[in-house]
C-alpha cells in the first residue's frame, strides 16, 4: 500500500535568501523542492503538498498599497488567493519538468482552497499576526483611521499592521482533495493557510479579514484525508530544545505530553518551532489513523525522515 | 443522461459597469450569475465553468507597474494566475451560496490551469492584444527600451503595450479536468484563457509572455472534455448581422460555412463577436460527438437557449 504524506512546504521551500525574492529565484528554489518532491514521488508515496505565503503574500499586499490611491485595493482573502494560484502554478510546474527528466507523465495541479474559521474565535479579540511592511508612525495613523487596522510597534523597526490568526475549522474543498490525494494525484492546496472564511446564519460563506497558520491547516488536512503522515518542512533537520545554545539538543522523537511541557517552558518559539509543533500535536490528536506520524525535518531530510533516519518524530506516547 | 455543458462566461459576468469595478462589486455581480449557473445544475447538467479576465489583469498589471520601483515585477503569467485564483474564489463561494439557499450541498472548486501554445505561432511575430494601461510617449518608450514591450498607438488615447495571443494547443490539466467534469462535478478552470507556457526541446514547460482568447481556450476545453454544447455567454441574446446599424439581424442559427463567410466579410469584429464564433467553429470541428452543439447567448439566456429558445446556435451545417 502507498502511503499518504501530507508535506508542508515553508516558505523557504518556494523563496530563499540564496537567490533573492524575484520571480526567476522563486522559480530557481523551486526547482530544488521538485527534485526532494519527486524523490518521495518515485519512492510510491501519495503526495499532498501546502505551502507558506509569508514572503509572496507581503509582497502583494506592497504591491496593493502601493498603487491604493489609483486602483481598488483587494481584501486579505484574495491576497491569499493571489499566492495560491502564483505559487501553485510554480510549484507544479517544477514538479512536472522534474517528473519529465526521469521519463514520468506525474503530473501535479493546484486547486484554489477556502478554510471556514469560527467568527467567535479569540483570535478575533487579538489580532496577533504581523502582516506586510514596516510603517512610520504617521502613516500607520491614517490607516487605523481609514482603514480601521489594528496595529503594533515593533521597537526600533516602526509599525505593522496585526491580523487574527483563528483556527482553522473545516477545508471546503475537503471532499475533492480526499478523492484526488486517494487516487494518487499530486495536488497543492490550502496554500498560505487558505483563503478564511466564516460561516453566517443563512449557511452562506463569506471571507474574512484574517490569516490562517498553514501548519496547522495542514494537520487539519492530513487529518481529514487521512493521511499517514504529516510532514512539516523548515530549515532544520529537527526540533531543538535550547535552540541556539550551547546546550542545543537535538530531538529524535517527541511524544505529544513531551511537546505540550516544552511549549509551556516556552522551547519553541511562536512563529516558529511553536505552530509547527503544536500542528504535529493537532494532527495526533484528530486522526483516526491508529499509524499516523508527525515530522518535522529539512526539505533535503524528508524521504529519511520517512525511513526513520532523520527528523523530528512527534509521536503519541 | 445529464448533459455535459462547458460555460465560458465574459468578463460582464463578474464585473459590469452597474456596479462598478471594485471587489464588492464583482461580489456583487458573481452572485447574480451564480443564480444562472445554478439554474444550468440544478436542470440537471454537469457545468464546466470559464471565464475571461479583461478588466481583473488590467488592475493587477496596474498594480505590478505602480509598484515597480519598490517591489519585484511579475510575469504576465503569474497576472493571468492571479485572476484565476481570485475570480475562481469569488464565483465558486457564490455559486455555493446560492446552492446553499436551494438547500443543495453542490460546491464548485477551482482549478490553476495552465495552456501550452507553439512558440513558432504567427502571433509571436505580430503582437496584438493591447493589455494594460494607456501611457503617454515618454514612459512608453522607457519600457521599450528597458523591458522590450511591442507596444502601439491608439490614436487620442496614448499608448498600450500588445502582446502576443496565440492559439491554444493543449490544456496541461486536462485529464483531471476531464474526470471530474464527468463526475458531475463544478469545475472552474482556464480562467483568462489559461497560463501561457511552451514546451522546451528538453519536454518541460516554461512560462512565455503572452496571452491566450479565453474563448478559443474554451473550445479546445470543450473538445477534449467531450462536452455536449459549448455556451459562450456575452452581453447579448443572439449574434446579428451588421450589428449596430438600422439593418441589424439577429440569428437563430448559423452554419460553419456561413460564419466562415460573415467572418470573412467583417461582420463580426476582432476583440468582439468575432473570436466567440472562431471558438464556436472550431469547437465543432474538433469534437468528436456527434451531436455536439455551440451556443453564442447572455447569461440569463442560456438556460432557455439549451432549450433551443434563445440564442444563436452554431451548428455543423
Amino acid at each position: 500500500m502507498p502511503k499518504k504524506i501530507v508535506v508542508a512546504l515553508g516558505g523557504n521551500a518556494i523563496s530563499s535568501g540564496k537567490f533573492g525574492g524575484d520571480v526567476p529565484s522563486q522559480f530557481a528554489q523551486s526547482r530544488i523542492t521538485a527534485v526532494y518532491i519527486a524523490d518521495l514521488i518515485d519512492a510510491g508515496h501519495h503526495v499532498l503538498l501546502t505551502h507558506g505565503n509569508g514572503p509572496q503574500v507581503g509582497t502583494v499586499l506592497r504591491r496593493v498599497e502601493l498603487s491604493r490611491d489609483e486602483v481598488y485595493p483587494i481584501d486579505l482573502g484574495l491576497c491569499v488567493a493571489d499566492t495560491q494560484a502564483g505559487m501553485g502554478y510554480m510549484i507544479c510546474q517544477c514538479i512536472r519538468n522534474e517528473m519529465v527528466t526521469r521519463s514520468s507523465d506525474v503530473t501535479a495541479t493546484t486547486l484554489i482552497t477556502t478554510v471556514r474559521v469560527n467568527p467567535n474565535d479569540p483570535a478575533f479579540e487579538n489580532p496577533s499576526k504581523p502582516i506586510g511592511q514596516y510603517y512610520d508612525e504617521e502613516t500607520i495613523r491614517e490607516r487605523v483611521e481609514t482603514d480601521r487596522w489594528v496595529v503594533k510597534e515593533i521597537p526600533s523597526k516602526g509599525f505593522r499592521r496585526v491580523v487574527p490568526s483563528p483556527k482553522p475549522q473545516e477545508i471546503l474543498e475537503i471532499d475533492l482533495i480526499h478523492e484526488l490525494f486517494d487516487e494518487g494525484r499530486v495536488i497543492v492546496c490550502c496554500g498560505g493557510g487558505g483563503i478564511p472564511c466564516f460561516q453566517d446564519p443563512s449557511g452562506g460563506y463569506e471571507g474574512i479579514e484574517a490569516v490562517i497558520d498553514k501548519d496547522l491547516t495542514s494537520a487539519l488536512l492530513a487529518s481529514e484525508v487521512d493521511a499517514d503522515t504529516l510532514a512539516i518542512l523548515t530549515d532544520v533537520d529537527k526540533v531543538c530544545l535550547n535552540y541556539g545554545t550551547p546546550n542545543e539538543k537535538q530531538l529524535d522523537r517527541l511524544t505529544v505530553d513531551e511537546a505540550r511541557q516544552y511549549r509551556e517552558d516556552g522551547q519553541f518559539p511562536e512563529g516558529s518551532m511553536g505552530p509547527k509543533v503544536d500542528a504535529c500535536v493537532d494532527f495526533l490528536a484528530r486522526s483516526k489513523n491508529p499509524g499516523a506520524r508527525a515530522i518535522i525535518t529539512s526539505i533535503a531530510g524528508c524521504l529519511d525522515a520517512l525511513d526513520g533516519k532523520t527528523g523530528t518524530h512527534v509521536i503519541r506516547s
